[in-house]
């Protein structure tokens, strides 16, 4: 037997519906482009303050990212462990929410 | 005449030593290696949190690569910049730290 | 009838056990003297490096008050908003769990 | 001797002009305000998420205190430093500006 969460074989699986699945990969695809573009700046040594702003923004586009799936383990992940009525499963997904809170 | 850290005909340059730019080029590099990472770990349907873990810590690997500059900027184009004794140059260069540290 | 989390006659009320309230106000009021203290730095003209360390320290000790709230909110609040079974409670707490997040 | 920015007799000194010490005696006030508004939402057991905002409030006044006078640092002890032609007094505030930078 399994926990929720995690296969006999390999890592755990989650929920994403295919529509979110598919905006995460556009904004990573765009946040690939943006830190080869940083390469770019560092190779054409470009002043240090410009970088850093590029810097900041694909951070930032690593938050959106971030919060889309925040929003979908809300719904699904978390919303699923605790109405499954075991103690175990609500305390685990709070202690992650509490991990990721702190990072 | 062009104003310190601009070109007449391009993007402002800065100055990063080739030790700084190559390890700087590493750290991407790997960046890049880590959302490529990120789109599989989407595309396989990965538990949320454990993808949310992962964009944590491209951020952080982000935020590396930007103290590095900061120190860059800070060494040479900031103390050249106050240094050079022009007042403009100056409240340049601290507009565009306080700028950078808001964001 | 007054939607959870709400009364008919003022503010939206928790549950927060007194050991945590008790542990919650000792650091709120650590916190405040902490701010005190600052005031005092700023007054004896204090170097501005060193205050800024100071509020760094303020805004960590901020931040644990906010993850031991968090953890209460999540054990207490937002488990028994999903448990209730009732979507637009679930909804409602998602929603300010993002809020919160972003912040 | 004593090292800029030291004493023989106690902690070290900054350069704050009246203004800006007005400024940031009055916003410090406030935010003690808000700290004991926190105890007091915490004694009336108030809802969670509703603190939590408070805090990221309180937070964020300290953020603004932080950048007024991280301002006042570049342009008064950071730039005097730098001026003075001592490396030594550059490294340390360069020093100085990464440690809270990491903060």
């Amino acid at each position: 037997m399994t926990e929720p969460g995690h296969t006999a074989t390999g890592p755990r699986r989650g929920h994403i519906p295919t529509e979110t699945r598919d905006a995460l990969t556009r904004r990573l695809k765009r946040i690939e482009g943006q830190v080869r573009g940083l390469q770019k700046m560092v190779d054409d040594e470009r002043y240090c303050a410009d970088v850093m702003v590029q810097i900041a923004s694909a951070q930032e586009a690593l938050s959106g990212v971030g919060r889309i799936l925040l929003q979908n383990h809300l719904e699904h992940c978390v919303t699923d462990a605790i109405k499954s009525g075991d103690p175990a499963e609500s305390e685990r997904v709070v202690g992650e929410l509490m991990t990721l809170w702190t990072r």
